[in-house]
């Protein structure tokens, strides 16, 4: 932490703070220039000292120089965080895809779809149980029943399933029922939640809150991995702008970022980054160009149909020819797709 | 709703509208322009209708034309809601003051807090007891023990008391001690939370999310509402914005835009609408010109010791020179602040 | 500037800093923490400096610790600029009020409107003759036809007039004839334009970029302000969010900070800063209790008929109540309207 | 346009709008719903009747429903636009790229960079010789000395020159100079210079406003298009965000926008989209695996002497290596880099 002193503060001003910083255990290191005089804080600092050096006499600005984030950062582990779910690894080499519908609707509705993303290469199930709406005259979701589809679905095609869960009362039925724990854009920083899917020992998949710099984003991640959970991933699903096009912006340079600034794997949502079907596959590609450890995806049997988000969603065949362009883009950058054993399912279709 | 059909669609993609408004319960309008026909929808449509006619063939796009919150409108309930807490009435003539620390800290702090802000005209007394805070390294709050310091200050100054509750789990215990339960900017869309205070019959003031459209503000405000909950109030706080001067950017206009679209009553929290103590009085006079119901500010006995928002933090002098002042405003407007029996307390000081 | 060094950077790192910094006429002062070593930029720096050091090796960070403005600042000028324009003086106690259509479109709207705002109060007429428009098939101004109807209107009322000046070329031509020089929010960063206003001597209104930070708009006053150009005032007036439902959000603590920051008086523009007449009120008698120096008011005898941005146009009526407000809360706050003798002309009308 | 009634308008405001749409030249098509009634405006609007609409009593909200652009968009010129520079075709089916110096600084930079980019397979020099600044105090570019390096480089290498133009008075100057006119962002919306190099029949690459929304941008080529200049290329540059980690947020998702919106060609700029030299090349991957028809990028012979934009700025040896990943990500989405007769020119180095 630097103390910047105002062009006019004298040498009392100085020393009261000199004072203020051994008084918090702490000392300072003074340093004249032609205007500006300015104080390096030696010692352990915390984020609120910031704020309260500020409004001390004479001080023009306090400004931070340690990231505030620790357990996330690669200073704390330079090698990248690999997990396992089932047998699949997310954050190794391979490009790991999450695929299904928004919302489970019905058994008919999903299991159709796991069986079609499978086949298209699919390695993770996504389909939502628990639905955050924006409207509370929406749909909200099967809740546990759509927690059973999801492991039927799971028990014939072999997939894990990622799902999201809205509350802390529900982390441990959902953890009963799911591979990964998703934790949406505007749970971001419910922090309660965070906490607890930081005691379980599940993979978590943290999704950017919409209006989330990296910095808070990484610093939600923290909350769950000081809590001791280290199997957390990160989902980049686009950000609030004054763009209308789109439902988000799609902030792709999040993805280099984040694997600069952290060792947690990154996934790249372009659904709901984009919120229109026909920009999902150009923004899939973009985002494993840019160096996603993944993508998650939502497919429906009929989009036109579906009870949630339709207009993101890709139609089966859709879905099949983004797969092949992300194979062939992924190649490009070095990496490939994991395998899932996709063509021996073909049989009991 | 209305569907605005492709330059070039033809007779066909218009039936199949039309037919598939018939399955869902609605009938089509047609109009034909010079350029291009457009369908007017017919019934009871809900949100997701939308998305399912965009994906059809031949569909341009797909405009709502009606406001998609009800019970929170101006057009449901024509006048004001007025939300009895003990003697003071929030959202008539009067104008109220909320005021207090960010956080309790200790018993000394807040009952010298409580007692200031009540000499000074305050109605209301706010403060943390669960606190959200961006690293899970910063203060989190006293909990339960915060909650019975502020139960001291009530039976000492007679002063309602509001306070956040984060959590679901927690309403029960916050909605024992507090007069008003808050909900936080990071929580207008933890659905499950709305849910919960909507169960409730006490008073929820309910902060602005800060990227949250009014538009998406009002239908978090119908979660509560449609769970039977009419004691609600408002709460703009700032929202986020490509500014760093300031902590957020305090959006004034959805003062009188609230005003007018909603009967519920509206207040202002220059506090963390700027993030700097020396905004706050200015931006509380300009909320009170602009027509808001009351404020929430944020006091401190010695902000620069202050465990949380120092900086945003008034001193007891500050926020008596800023009530004189907002006494000023709220009458060159037409209004006055409710009173509170301040005088009266000063003996026991 | 401060050099923020990495954690694992080593002597030699911090010697080719050292080295560097001499190179550039300047000296570095070391400061070594517990975890990072820090080092103080002495001497005059320049602004690409930051990016230069930025690149060097084991560099973590440069930070900025003097404001990039000079001229505009308080440090360089404690007293508040007053800038004469006829009889007027903005920038001192009185209060000062704008007024006018958004375009000329006739001798007859234009002198109707310039006697109704005299009468109401209002020192100063507004109105473009050149108009940036969106789109290329909008109307785009009278241009030098409208400068002439302006000078009638002057001629008629006593009032100066204030227009805007869109491109170089045209400096000279509307310096003929107008009495304050506007630069309008999409030229704000039109740095020769900037420029070509800072070489005359006369008023000019700088109005905030959309998309601009207060500091980006400071360094565009400094454009003006370092040609020898004093005469400046800025014009804060809505600036670019995710917010759909007003037009632009009016960040009314603009006003407050640019006095904190700056010497140059803060004009207020509702009409822009919300685009909706009904806020047009609210909004301005909030940046009047936030602390502005003046008003500028978009007035139309027809909205409804007017070619361009009548949404956000008051009537002579509507503008006559804001009159009323205005001068109460202006009062409220200690200030009065500056007299603009407007009973003595009610005979010729 | 769409006139939506309020809940409560009555026959008579109906019929006074109707009777309005006729005094237009355009006429009314009613159609009532259950909640609401609806008026379809059948004729050719413009843009500024939706705000006169909506002032008529009774009206809830005028709704356009055709897009205000036309000269840019697919529906009027379903064809891509392929521009000849020189040798290269921009819009086709091969990529192109464009490199150099932020600025133009010296004969040796230009001429050391125009050798290397050219080596590595770059198409167009890009140089800046006028130079719009945030600050009046830093470096604002060598002018006409520039432009005339700029020449000489093209000379020897048969590079076509892109370079921007800041004024109208400069347009003639360095149209005589250049190949390819570039409109930066800050002039996006300086409509006077896009009409006037609307007047020229050169190329021109028209950035997007740093918070300009997809349709403003093509609104403002409509004013290029409209003056007869039909030459014209798009460039995503990134928009302004609260995220500071970067300078700005790169829109991907811009890029398959303006693809289906219009036949412009669109080129991606990660230089000034990210801002740090670390994310130009997973950006420009991005953009081409998005389906860029064209990238520019910043390179210098030694990024942290730049008198400009040094941290944005690649290295030689970077961008030989980003190059060759473009290749290949370009290869695997099926397109491939033009020719640029690279090799030849190695011996002269």
């Amino acid at each position: 932490m630097i103390v910047v002193m105002k062009l006019d503060s004298g040498e009392k001003e100085i020393n009261d703070i000199l004072e203020r910083l051994v008084k918090e255990g702490l000392s300072g290191h003074l340093s004249k220039g032609v205007e500006r005089t300015v104080i390096g804080v030696v010692g352990r600092t915390y984020p609120e000292l910031r704020e309260t050096l500020e409004l001390l006499p004479g001080v023009e600005e306090v400004i931070p120089i340690s990231k505030p984030y620790k357990l996330s950062s690669r200073e704390f582990q330079p090698m990248d965080t690999v997990i396992k779910v089932g047998d699949v690894t997310v954050g190794g080499k391979e490009l790991v895809v999450m695929a299904g519908p928004c919302a489970v609707e019905t058994e008919e509705q999903l299991l159709a779809t796991a069986r079609a993303v499978k086949a298209a290469g699919a390695h993770i199930l996504r389909g939502g149980a628990f639905k955050p709406s924006t409207s509370p005259y929406s749909f909200r979701g099967l809740g546990k029943e759509g927690l059973e589809i999801l492991v039927k679905a799971r028990e014939e095609t072999g997939m894990p399933i990622i799902t999201e869960v809205l509350s802390p009362q529900d982390v441990e039925l959902v953890a009963r029922y799911a591979d990964i724990l998703q934790i949406g854009t505007r749970n971001m920083q419910n922090y309660i939640l965070l906490d607890e899917v930081g005691k379980t020992r599940m993979p978590v998949m943290l999704k950017r809150g919409m209006s989330a710099t990296i910095q808070e984003w990484l610093l939600s991640a923290e909350y769950i991995l000081s809590q001791g959970n280290r199997h957390l991933m990160l989902c980049e699903r686009g950000i609030r702008t004054f763009e209308t096009y789109t439902r988000n912006t799609m902030d792709i340079s999040a993805i280099p970022i984040i694997e600069k600034l952290s060792h947690l794997p990154i996934i790249a949502d372009p659904s709901h980054g984009t919120g229109k079907w026909y920009l999902v596959a150009p923004l899939a590609l973009a985002a494993v160009a840019a160096g996603a450890d993944g993508l998650i995806v939502e497919v429906h049997p009929n989009p036109d149909e579906a009870l949630k988000d339709g207009a993101q969603s890709l139609t089966f065949e859709n879905f099949e020819r983004m797969m092949a362009q992300v194979t062939r883009v992924a190649a490009s950058v070095g990496r490939k797709l994991a395998g899932n054993a996709g063509t021996q399912l073909a049989s009991p279709r």
